[in-house]
């Protein structure tokens, strides 16, 4: 990782929303905090401001590092700070943590006011538009009244084409990375049987596992470890484990055989010590929810027929999660609309993670791009 | 389904084996079982058998039905029967249940008659190698010293392929279907996540669940739910189920949304009703572990070097846990050999499934060959 042009030493903070939020569900949140972090400065005129949503397991933690955790550099500071291609010394960028989170912002594992314990499973089913609402609360709270980008990957890819077509006037540009203008059933199955594994574990308690003092660890190690699957190509995982052995010989028994059998339980065991499983859960769903057609009988063009932002949209070619067709269908959508927009489709090894690694092509689009919206802005 | 072929009434049979047989790990089975049947007719000459193989889920009930289970019909009876492409009017048609089976043949679930309780954990870890070992025992019983053919899908390909290997002059004919020399990290990676829901399972007891009464009914639903993701193809999924919903609107919970999340969990609640979870974790290591190559330091040119049977080998496009790319390998490997070799990439829309269903191109291919086969036969 590129630590050169950090941002170096970031502060979380937060902000209190008491105006109740109601979701798309119907179902109502009195009050919620969000964390977020920023980077740079905001311009005179607040022209210059850029959103960064995150993704399944991502936060409010992008770049940098805190004074007291040296080595907890965020999720994507090779892409984030000074001179970079989101860059800090021209854009005032925000990071926060998705409603619902558990990295800070008001999410099932908060103490519910009303209660006094964790809200469980009685926290509401949230989705992409809900979250777009409530950073539409947060951006006013700062006094940015349009951002000159809304950036995402994957999920969070899905929340920036929203903000496009929830608030058109409000976000000159959308960055929409390795997404898809709504699942597929294969997607959805892969999402299913990873919320299955949390759902029947039984240590989950129907949500509501913190009064019992455990956690759903198997449930959510194994939807990670499924996760990490998708996040590889089979290539990249062909090219870096194969199948080479954790031992010299065989062993014949369910132990750790080959290597790439160790590396997914680590990534499981890591995740399911870390992560909160009513948020995986939460956030798998609004993965499945999304879909701007919906509302529209089904027509994508009609659903972004109200968008007037311009595009970049990234793919990545062995990405199979969110392949490079679903990123197309967007590119379609908007020429059909006659938005602005510019399509790169990266080439690749490492599949949907791509999006947060240092590729040369891949970051010398987002930079070229972003040098563009920043001409318009003013010093 | 076209039943108007049927070879009617079957019954199963059983044989008795007393020698020990020695497992590639080691491990010594004193004595055990196979459950089989057999359609048509040997011939004088005994030249006329082919053995039917099969997969993970598979038994050796493979045509007809049972008198007393009039609807109870084999899982290939679309292929095996009077005029269809194996066709029982001109071969002897075996098929077996694998050792280590949950469908007759001794497995996990079989009582030992060392102590009197199910073998459960202490069963062996089976290969491909082993049951190739156990089913020519089968065909000495029978007293067939050469197959015409040795026939399989996917894990059943892998079988017939080590059929030419293990014993070159005791089959003329392989025909491995949607099959792979050996698996990828990637396919190991699936495997490694259906078994770890199947270990980590509180009731399954180190693989002793049958004492305590109980069954890993929620890690088996899982994996086979995980399963039949990658049984169908991406495009499939699409046309079968889209984004279609259950109900007219959405509920905004964990209960099924979308049909895709119906289908799965019937699939994997239907599945843990019927399997035995220990026979389910041997099935998927006995798929990682095959591999020809691994004692000839990773060349698989060499490894097929001592075969001496004539191929088909069958892919078809839209198969992602088994693609064609595999198959392909196979088939290189043959020609490097200087075998006879067919190949056909059938097209298809359904994914690994394909090998089980009746599609025109496909079942041409295969009869063609078979009728090859069979003019070398003595009637």
């Amino acid at each position: 990782m590129n630590t050169t042009n950090s941002i170096g030493i970031v502060r979380a903070q937060r902000a209190q929303f008491d105006t109740p939020l109601v979701f798309r569900s119907g179902a109502v949140l009195p009050r919620y905090e969000l964390v977020y972090e920023t980077y740079g400065k905001l311009n005179a005129d607040k022209s210059n401001a850029i959103l960064i949503c995150h993704a399944l397991s991502g936060h409010h933690h992008v770049a940098g590092v805190y004074a007291d955790e040296p080595k907890n550099v965020g999720w994507w500071d090779n892409m984030v700070g000074p001179g970079k291609p989101i860059d800090t010394d021209k854009f005032f960028v925000i990071g926060l943590n998705n409603l619902g989170g558990c990295s800070g912002s008001t999410g099932p594992s908060s103490i519910a006011p009303e209660t006094g314990v964790p809200y469980g499973a009685s926290f509401p089913m949230i989705t992409v538009e809900d979250w777009v609402e409530s950073q539409a609360r947060l951006a006013d709270r700062l006094g940015i009244k349009q951002f000159a980008a809304v950036i995402g990957g994957s999920l969070g890819g899905m929340q920036a084409l929203q903000w496009s077509l929830a608030h058109p006037e409000r976000v000159r540009h959308v960055l929409a990375i390795a997404s898809a203008p709504r699942l597929t059933a294969q997607n959805i199955a892969f999402n299913d049987v990873a919320r299955n594994a949390i759902l029947t574990d039984p240590d989950f308690h129907g949500g509501d596992y913190y009064q019992h003092g455990v956690v759903p660890t198997r449930g959510l190690r194994l939807a990670r470890m499924l996760g990490h699957i998708t996040y590889l190509s089979d290539d990249a995982m062909a090219d870096k484990f194969g199948r080479e052995l954790r031992t010299e010989q065989l062993n014949y028994g369910y132990d750790v055989e080959f290597q790439i059998e160790s590396y997914l339980r680590y990534q499981g065991d890591k995740f399911a010590g870390l992560f909160d499983a009513n948020t995986y859960l939460l956030m798998t769903k609004a993965l499945d929810y999304f879909d701007p057609a919906h509302d529209f009988g089904g027509d994508m063009n009609k659903a972004f027929a109200r968008s007037k932002s311009d595009y970049l949209v990234v793919s990545f070619t062995t990405d199979w999660r969110f392949s490079p067709q679903r990123s197309r269908e967007i590119v379609q959508t908007l020429l059909h609309n006659r938005r602005n927009v510019s399509y790169a489709e990266i080439t690749s090894t490492h599949g949907h993670d791509s999006f947060l690694m240092e590729h040369p092509h891949y970051f010398d689009v987002m930079r070229a791009y972003l040098d563009n919206v920043a001409s318009e802005v003013s010093r």
